[in-house]
C-alpha cells in the first residue's frame, strides 16, 4: 500500500461522507450508531473473494466494489425489504493501492447512492487477497419479512427479468472477441454490474408472496432451496422460463449470479403484479410453473417431463 | 473441504441452533430477521486474516472462532452497548476440513453464549486464505452511546484491567519454551483467548463517561486518536500504567490487542466506578492520566515529560 491506513482511512471517510438523520455515529468510531425505525431488522452478510469471485485482471475496483454492495442487496430484495445501512470488512493486498481501494469504495457509494443506503463503518486488514465482506440492515414492515419457507400448493412460480445472463457475461468476458453485440453487451453488464431488484422484492411481498429468495446459485439450485425449506415440490414449464437472449439455457437454469428474484404468489396476483412491475421498474415478471405437493423439481419440455437436479453454485463442489 | 456445501451449512446451523424470541428468522433463509429493541442500534465489524492475525499452526480453530467474535464485542463493549446478534461471513480454504470449521463455529457459539448474544446468519466461501469477518449488532439507550469525541478537559483517563499481556504472549507462543510460568500463562490466554469488557463498558459509561474506545491497535496509537477525535490532550502517568506482569512498558504502551476499555470520565467519578467494576466483575479500573487542553499526548516518567508518540498496529505501516 502506498499509503498509511490513517490517511487511507481518512480518504475512505471522504469518499463515505453524508448520512441521514437515523445515522447517529458514522464511520470513524468504534462501532457505528443507528437509530431504527418501527419495522423489523433485516441482515444479510456476503463477501467477494480474489480468485474465486472475481479476478482483477478482468474487474474494474469500481465494479467490484458495486457489486459487493449489490450481492447483499439482493438478499434484501428477497425479504421483502428496505436496504437501511452497511458496513464493510475489507481485506486488501500489497498488488493494489490507494487508488484502487478510493475506486473500489466509489463503487460501493454509487451502489448505495442507488438505493438510499449509508456505509457507516467498516474495518480495513492487510492479507494475501483482496476480501470485501459487506453486511446489510434492512428494514421490513414487522411481521412481513417473506422467507423461503410459506410457498403453498396451488401458487404461482413467478420470477423477474431473465436468466443466464451473468453466466454468459462472464463466458463472453474470458473469451477472445474484442467486439460485442448488443445482447453480448447486455450479458457482460449482468456479470459486472448485476442490478438488484429491491423494488421489484417489496412489490412482489405487497402483493401477497407466500415464499421467496434471490437467486444467486443458480436458478434450479435456488428453486430447490425454496422447495425444500417449504415442504412442497414444484413444476416448472422450460418453454415459459425467461432466458436471457445471450444466454444457453443450461447457462438459464444453473449458471448463477443472475440476482433475479424467485417468487411463489397465489395465482389470481400475478396478473396486476406483472402489470405492477413492468409499469414501475420496466421489469417483466414470467410465471414459469407451479407448486404442488412433495418434495423436488421437474421440468416439463418438448421430451416431457423430468427431475430438474438443483445444479449450481457449490463453494466445495 | 471433505463435505459439500450444504452439508457443511446443515452441521453449522446445528451447532448455532437456538434463539431468542427477537429472532424471528435465523440461519438458513436469505437474511435473518430480528424484532429490534427500543434502543439505538450498535454497529460494528472486524476481521481476522489468516498470516496477518492469525497462523493456524498456533492459533486452534475454535480460540480463532471465539477470539473472531471478541474483537468485535469488544468494540460493542466500547460504545457501552450490549450486544444482540452476529452474522459471520467465512472464506475457507482447501487446507482446513469440516472438523476445523465446526471447531471453528464452536468457538463462536461459546463467545456468543458467554454474552448472551446470537449468530443468526452467515456466509461461506472458498480462496486461499482462510478469513472470518463477523459483524456485531448491540443495543445501547437512545442517545447513550459513548464515543470517542466527547472527552473533557478536567476528565480523568482511565484503562481496565492491564496492558501489555496480548503482545508478550504473542512473543511467548513464538518462542521456544515448553512450560511457563503463571503470569506467561495468563499472558498467552490475553492473546489468544482476549475478554471483552461488555459489563465494564455499560458500567463505565453509567458512570457519565464523556469518551470511550477499546485498545485494540495499542495503547498509545488509541489514546491520541481518542484525544484527536475530542480535540483535546491527554498526560499519563508511566507509573499508573497497569502493565502485565509478564509485559514490558513498551508492550503496554504499543502492543496492541489487549481488549481493555479506556475512557476518560469526570474525577468525582472514579472511586465508585472503580469500586463496581471490581465488585461486579473482578475487574481493575486504574488512573492512568488526566484530559487538558491542546494536542497530543505525553507522558510523566522518572526523566520527565516526553511527548508519547502514537505506536501501534498500523496494517500499511
Amino acid at each position: 500500500m502506498d499509503v498509511g491506513e490513517q490517511e487511507l482511512l481518512t480518504a475512505i471517510g471522504k469518499v463515505l461522507s453524508g448520512a441521514g438523520p437515523e445515522v447517529l455515529v458514522g464511520v470513524g468510531d468504534d462501532a457505528a450508531v443507528v437509530r431504527p425505525g418501527p419495522g423489523d431488522l433485516v441482515i444479510t452478510t456476503d463477501v467477494m473473494v480474489e480468485g474465486t469471485h472475481f479476478d482483477r485482471t478482468f474487474t474494474s475496483a469500481r465494479d467490484l466494489g458495486y457489486k459487493a454492495v449489490v450481492v447483499n442487496l439482493s438478499d434484501i430484495a428477497a425479504m421483502g425489504a428496505s436496504p437501511r445501512q452497511a458496513v464493510c470488512a475489507l481485506t486488501l493486498t500489497d498488488a493494489v493501492d490507494a487508488a484502487w481501494t478510493m475506486e473500489l469504495f466509489g463503487g460501493m457509494r454509487e451502489a448505495c447512492d442507488e438505493h438510499a443506503l449509508w456505509m457507516i463503518g467498516g474495518n480495513l486488514a492487510l492479507g494475501r487477497e483482496v476480501t470485501v465482506a459487506v453486511t446489510v440492515i434492512g428494514e421490513v414492515a414487522r411481521g412481513r419479512a417473506v422467507t423461503r419457507s410459506g410457498a403453498q400448493v396451488g401458487d404461482a412460480v413467478v420470477v423477474t427479468g431473465s436468466l443466464g445472463g451473468s453466466a454468459a457475461g462472464l463466458k463472453i468476458a474470458a473469451g477472445s472477441a474484442v467486439s460485442w453485440s448488443g445482447d453480448e453487451r447486455d450479458a457482460l453488464s449482468r456479470h459486472f454490474r448485476p442490478m438488484a431488484r429491491v423494488g421489484e422484492g417489496q412489490g412482489i411481498a405487497h402483493a401477497g408472496a407466500t415464499g421467496m429468495i434471490d437467486i444467486s446459485d443458480g436458478f434450479s439450485l435456488d428453486l430447490s432451496r425454496l422447495c425444500r425449506a417449504s415442504g412442497v415440490a414444484a413444476n416448472i414449464h422450460a418453454s415459459s422460463i425467461p432466458v436471457h437472449p445471450a444466454a444457453t439455457q443450461d447457462q438459464a437454469l444453473a449458471g448463477g449470479e443472475d440476482y433475479e428474484l424467485l417468487a411463489t404468489i397465489p395465482p389470481a396476483a400475478v396478473v396486476p403484479l406483472a402489470a405492477e412491475l413492468m409499469e414501475q421498474f420496466g421489469t417483466r415478471l414470467s410465471v414459469i410453473g407451479e407448486i404442488g405437493p412433495g418434495e423436488g423439481v421437474t421440468i416439463d419440455d418438448a421430451a416431457g417431463r423430468r427431475t430438474l437436479d438443483p445444479v449450481g453454485w457449490d463453494h466445495f463442489a
